[in-house]
């Protein structure tokens, strides 16, 4: 029978931890690890310091000399503090928390803060508790803010439609930070009571509540800002950065896959307005997570653009933990958790090792082995099991009324006003288009036409729909989008390439329908498989052909989007 | 019957209060107060901005153009926002807590952190109590962190005795934000498990920990800072305070009555440093209040020094604010209070109009009433009833047996060994010393001598005794003594000044003995007047006659303290 502990027993525990850690500092007991000669950015004085770093129960204890059962000279090498994302959707990278953990680490990425947004549109709370789950006691430490937009906007059909009190109960976890990014910035600055309510309860719990507000300005800025939005990560050009941060809001420099604004951001990155800026991701895809790397990617990138090195090594970790309210991570001082990232110099900027609560968790790129969190059988079916649809025939994508034609814009997620078409002309690029609702078995298909995507044969479908990740297919002939959608299904989720019927490549991702259960390395060969076997079936150049296509479901992009109710103009807010 | 609100009610109470913050904010409701026009503090930009500033429900909904219910031009001012005390123990001001709010309000001072030490030694957790109680609800927001020294040190015998578990119920107040002064520096780094929980269970309910650790260093040091304490306000020399801002403590420039740090620190006021900086003032007596003023003065007199003005107001209310989580104020931004300070300029910094939470508090000195707090019959009983000893006679302070003499140095509390004497000699300036044990009437008697007080007649005693504030007397002669602490037992505590046997003046401090019920003017002028007298009497120029006694009886300053027990060495931590 396990014992609740009490309280007495609980201070009992930390007091004799706390005690070990005060006999090591004071140098009456050895360390449990000890950076030896180290050369270390300190957050606080803003300089490089030297000495001994030295470790126990997972805390630095302190810095000058010490000695450790375990020492390793790190003498010539510079020791930062591990990195934060200040905000990502971990479900971008396609894999499970453990690869994204294995990926991150060897980037310097120790903690992360991620908004759980894809999987709870598709699962509801399941998604919050699944991902909750899969990343307890990672050695990536994973905190959570939770989403605040599902669905994302009215149009979506998602897997679920939360109100405050279905979030609510998830603020006493110890892992949850706040409300993620209030998207919905047009209702907060009307005062929609049900946006609002979101907010004033994350408050309530003295919880952090993060913005997404592009180009808001004026009075509706201050609005949004006084409503109780703390941050905002949307901040593409610097007069929009610099205006939220003299109102009070923390900046998170963006830079990520689909997303990139430190080039346009990096004048933040000054004693000025450094206290508020912190870095993030939003989104990291497979192959940009293994080829260019994370937050040191940023960090690097930063100091090649001319921000000062200590500088930005603050906003990779120092500036989000503080915001975030994670006051044991960030900087090496006495208290800290053991979190380094040795690096060669400013430079080159190689990560060299990387250490988690004092444990050596990559050395030189290789990544030490670490338990798989143990999810609920439960919460296990059930992202394996969220595809809810008839199996569809060709008859189902054939439609004799003319629809809206969405006209694809190059290296760009925004789209046309193509006009309209009631066939498929593949001669002149005109594809049917098609959204499947897939979660509810509503039967509710959207059909329309897309122009520019390329595809000269067969079909193209994705389970990966921002936000509702519905199916989406782009198809130059019904039967073949037919398929292409019924294979998705029997995957329970992934992206299919397909011509006359047979798949001709499939990257599954059968958690969700937006993860994988492979490794990253794998989902990516996959994907890039998947890719070229895309553009060999003609998709045009300058189109990613799935991220593309999982972005014209999404009914706040400009100027036509393809919903599970037809083709919907954005700017007009009416089905067309 | 009243009804307990329910989550949902809560919420929705919150909610209209917001929804009404954005109504105005977003301009489409007129604010409850508009300061037209403008130039203020923006210590996220880290420079002067203009435009109209916006309140309602007591907060800043915007900064830009707005009109208001109210409006108050201040074209040509500075609005900066309230300041913040991070460290004082409010009992030193001597009068109760309305009294020093209407005080430091005329100072622009909209929130202070006190640390109810000197009453909880008296009153135990009864004292903490009390003043809950006395502060709630002033237009002064006083936040508080809870003694973790009582008493102060083993041989104090003082009022209570309280170990972690005695103050837990303390930190779920929405008042509370941590653990005050961790005094036992010496305790924690050699492990004594009494203290180390205290900071352990304040960890445990994710509050803040303050320190006091004059001039610890190396691994003594960072023991200290890894057990998990936050901040030092005692540090009085600039390697000192960068030492500890190295290792992540925040750091409490002090500049009150007792200590002035400001002069030696003022370098920490640039950018490399100020983000890890604030002020406070730790003790704020009478006269120093009225006259020099609060955390307006230090801001003052650090311009004066050559600090940046805006680096110096960050320290005086944002940077504080940020340590203690008090996230909604410090700050001119959407959502923070309406807590603001308007003052011509920098140069003159004459502060003319006081607002907290939107409310005119103090128009050009002028402070506007407010509501004395409701204190429970039971504790003000209490508070007034904290005197237990019985009568005394001359025959309780002869004594034939040769006892040390404290030395006293004029402009210190320190004091010398200066030898031995059995009797009192006034011609020699050796008089006699006691410590009356009070609040539990042992019939603890502590006797000595002491020489350099000058005293020529008569006697003067207090019942201001750090930290376990019996009551400690010296005289000319036994019978004036017994006298006169028969006379502070009498006014229930105060300051006496005696000679045969007729008070020559008095300030009776009834409250606890430390505190009085009489206006800050009052208690001011009675001061005065009674140092006037005491003077007159013949104690030296370089003494303060009562502020020095007090400290006679704290066993952690060298060399000879006098305590209930008798006379202790410090130095060899023994009874002499």
């Amino acid at each position: 029978m396990s014992v609740k502990e009490s309280y007495a027993g609980k201070i009992n525990r930390k007091l004799n931890k706390k005690l070990h850690v005060i006999e090591v500092a004071s140098g009456r007991e050895k360390a449990d690890l000890v950076l030896k000669n180290a050369t270390y950015v300190n957050v606080f004085s803003n300089e490089l310091c030297h000495g001994d770093i030295a470790v126990a129960e997972g805390l630095i204890v302190g810095m000058g000399e010490y000695s450790g059962i375990e020492e390793v000279d790190v003498t010539g090498k510079i020791v930062l503090p591990g990195f934060l994302d200040a905000h990502i959707h971990l479900e971008s990278s396609l894999v499970n928390p453990k690869e994204f953990a294995k990926a991150v680490l060897a980037h310097g990425t120790t903690t992360v803060i991620t908004d759980p947004h894809e999987i709870t549109n598709v699962m509801g709370t399941d998604g919050i508790e699944y991902m909750l789950q899969a990343t307890e006691d990672l050695p990536v430490d994973v905190r959570f803010m939770l989403p605040s937009c599902v669905p994302a906007t009215p149009l979506d059909e998602s897997g679920a439609n939360l109100d405050y009190r279905a979030i609510d109960s998830f603020y006493d976890h110890p892992r949850v930070q706040g409300l993620a990014e209030v998207m919905n910035s047009y209702g907060v600055i009307h005062s929609d009571a049900e946006v609002v309510s979101k907010i004033v309860a994350s408050q309530a719990h003295h919880k952090k509540i993060d913005g997404h507000a592009p180009g808001l300005v004026g009075n509706d800025l201050n609005a949004y800002v006084a409503a109780g939005v703390y941050s905002d990560h949307e901040c593409s050009d610097l007069d929009d950065a610099i205006a939220k941060l003299q109102r009070g809001q923390f900046i998170m420099i963006r830079e990520g896959t689909a997303a990139r604004n430190l080039e346009a951001l990096v004048p933040l990155l000054c004693d000025k307005y450094v206290e508020r800026c912190m870095f993030c991701t939003d989104d990291k895809h497979p192959s940009d997570l293994l080829e260019k790397g994370h937050i040191d990617y940023i960090v690097k990138k930063a100091i090649s653009l001319g921000a000062e090195p200590i500088t930005a090594i603050k906003a990779a970790c120092h500036n989000a933990a503080r915001y975030f309210l994670l006051n044991n991570r960030g900087a090496i001082a006495p208290g800290y958790l053991g979190d380094f990232v040795v690096i060669d110099n400013f430079d080159d900027f190689n990560i060299e090792l990387v250490f988690k609560r004092g444990e050596l968790m990559c050395d030189h790129g290789v990544v030490a082995d670490f338990d798989t969190p143990e999810i609920d059988a439960y919460l296990v079916n059930r992202a394996h099991n969220t595809f809810h649809v008839k199996e569809l025939s060709a008859d189902d994508f054939i439609d004799v009324r003319p629809r809206g034609v969405l006209g694809m814009v190059s290296g760009e997620i925004i789209t046309t006003d193509a006009g309209y078409s009631d066939k498929i002309d593949v001669a002149k690029d005109i594809l049917k288009i098609a959204v499947i609702e897939r979660h509810k078995n509503t039967g509710h298909i959207g059909l329309g036409y897309i122009k520019g995507y390329g595809l000269k044969s067969g079909a193209v479908a994705t389970s990966i729909t921002h936000d509702s990740h519905n199916i989406i297919v782009v198809g130059t002939n019904e039967a073949d989008m037919a398929a292409a959608v019924n294979r998705v299904v029997e995957l329970n989720g992934g992206i299919v390439v397909l011509k006359d019927g047979v798949p001709t490549a499939e990257v599954p991702l059968a958690v969700a329908g937006i993860m994988s259960d492979e490794p990253l390395t794998t989902v990516n060969e996959k994907l890039e498989y998947a890719k070229a076997k895309a553009y060999e079936a003609g998709v045009s150049k300058g189109i990613d052909p799935f991220m593309t296509l999982s972005f014209t479901a999404l009914p706040v992009i400009p100027a036509l989007r393809i919903t599970t109710r037809g083709v919907f103009d954005v700017n007009s807010q009416q089905y067309i």
